[in-house]
């Protein structure tokens, strides 16, 4: 039986995970449960966005992902549920899937309606509990996804217009911080495949990194690639371009935030 | 098998509630564990007791719940074992379990003093692991409450006297605010019937609520009945009166506190 | 099948736990993990070097313990599995082991080498995901430690040189603050037996305990066994001596830090 991951901004300190996970052990008392996070800024709908996409391929085909970032709950916001790649995602439509609606082949998308798959009353403040656990653990026993609502079109949905990479006046490629880690490190959307074909086109010379009024030379092969508390550009480990400080903290060095840039040149 | 829930003022950087569920697990390796929540405020025994009503309905009938806040750990204060609408609750006697004895039909109540069932040793100082732990992985397993120690008298235990809205001479509704969520949500412990009786018996007029100088005219249909940052209240989803701001903080707005006041009156 | 835990300074906040799980689970659906801590702070191999020890004997033999800190993923450290009293640890060869092999008989001791058991590809930033989880994964399954990797010697290993207890010129027994809890207390590195073999061997006298300039007279036998807003010394859940205050916070009342010492004396 498939896990049914959660990933909200519900925090940890209130009981609203732990009643989530109540209910849904109610429905299917053999659910295993995974919390991917809790502590996304309160409304942080990109930020989310961004974890999804990067986080779901490390589940077994199959998982149940419910993605609850929802600061329209109870207003007329739909819900929706959406497969790609044999995992199934449930989430307000609100943007939290934008990126996957974006990037993968769609497989099914259904709105969540099917009020007898709810628990009953359901609140006016918390469809986590009432509507996503309970259709999240119907689905996992076997429920099909038709079964939860009418087939939704993925044009009528909330789509983010998330930024990508693009090249500069300069001839610079742009790029976002999207993320910064526990250990500072700051993480980009500038994806690994996208950063050599740039590479390839400007050839030749050293990839330049600047942020912050600092420039980065090459790109490491590892935090340790540089010597300690120096400054280094390095794939990480969602496969994008992260700057970071070998054992040391990248944000708290460069003092920037999420949404700040970081250009990337090639020369002498 | 039911689950097993945790309710603590531990906090999730030391290792206490890990080596919780090892003991669990040694002795009943197929239980499934839930978190309620790790981060009580240390030693907040009147805050554990409301989220310990308002959780548990929404487990499966039988499960354990094991609910610790225990300043007085290693001293001569008891342990009970409460049966209440088919759940168990095990904690220590002060209080923790004082509105499940207030409000709800005692099924069982026993004391927790069969040490065959403790860790060998018990320290002094964790009694999360070396008792509660246990003694609940066995219940989990199906052990009987009658096995775990004498019967207890209700009448001999340690009752907190928590308030309950009441009527001022004013004629308003007066209650408390007994939590604030992640999202800076005022949770109050007026329930939603005593609201509409109070309403009923004032027709008619609208519902007016006032707090921090601030007064909120009727009550919303969710968060999202009001303008972004304006105040609302509305009846939360623990089914209780809460003042929110909508996409905002209603307790970085007001300023207040844990047991401040919310005064409802009807009128014109 | 026994459970695996898993014991980072990775936090909650990000999703590398929740990848962790995630891989975990692909490999062993039926996988039972608990989380010991990700709170550790950034980098403190020393800190999670004293809870790998005082921890696992709470978990079932069999148990396969990740134990992460790990500043020099993607260099040249290695990655070892050590086997003792029947429990499997896995972590950087970077000392967060040597408590165990300073003090428990060593069964076996492996590298991690056998790629077949990683993820493909490797990151060079995120060896807990790629492949500390799977080989985990794959040994909670009964894969053999002499699969994963070639025979290694204890004596090539890094091992940290961890304060232990020790007699001063002045005749006092002189320990050191090696954790500060949720509450404050202040867990020392002094055991029990090493306490009452310094006192009977200085008898007759009362034991005292001097820290930050206070001195605690006598051991107490639980946090109830002074006034509320005492200090105490008492012997703790780790089985270590611990100064705590009852009700209250020591750490906030001495002001003091891990590494800071506590000496004790014998006397009138």
């Amino acid at each position: 039986m498939p896990p049914i991951t959660l990933l909200t901004d519900f925090g940890t300190a209130d009981e609203y995970v732990g009643l989530m996970k109540g209910v849904i052990l109610s429905i299917n008392p053999a659910a295993t449960i995974v919390d991917i996070t809790h502590q996304l800024e309160p409304q942080d709908i990109v930020g989310a966005a961004h974890l999804i996409q990067s986080s779901y391929r490390y589940f077994p085909s199959g998982t149940v992902h419910l993605a609850i970032v929802d600061p329209g709950v109870g207003g007329d916001r739909k819900m929706i549920c959406l497969k790609v790649y044999g995992h199934l995602f449930l989430a307000p439509d609100n943007g939290l899937l934008s990126l996957l609606l974006r990037d993968a082949p769609v497989d099914a998308l259904h709105y969540i309606e099917n009020t007898d798959l709810f628990l009953d009353p359901v609140s006016r403040t918390f469809h986590g509990r009432d509507v996503f656990a309970p259709v999240g653990a119907h689905l996992s026993l076997g429920v099909g996804i038709g079964e939860i609502g009418r087939a939704a079109d993925r044009r009528s949905l909330v789509l983010l217009d998330l930024p990508k990479p693009r090249e500069s006046t300069a001839g610079e490629l742009v790029c976002d911080i999207i993320a910064i880690d526990r250990f500072g490190n700051l993480i980009t959307n500038l994806d690994e495949g996208t950063l050599r074909r740039f590479h390839s086109s400007r050839q030749p010379g050293s990839v330049r990194f600047r942020v912050a009024d600092r420039t980065i030379i090459g790109l490491s092969q590892g935090y340790s690639g540089v010597s300690e508390n120096d400054l280094l550009a390095v794939i990480g480990s969602r496969g994008y371009l992260e700057i970071a400080v070998n054992t040391g903290d990248a944000h708290r060095l460069l003092g920037v935030e999420k949404g700040d840039r970081v250009r990337v040149a090639i020369g002498e």
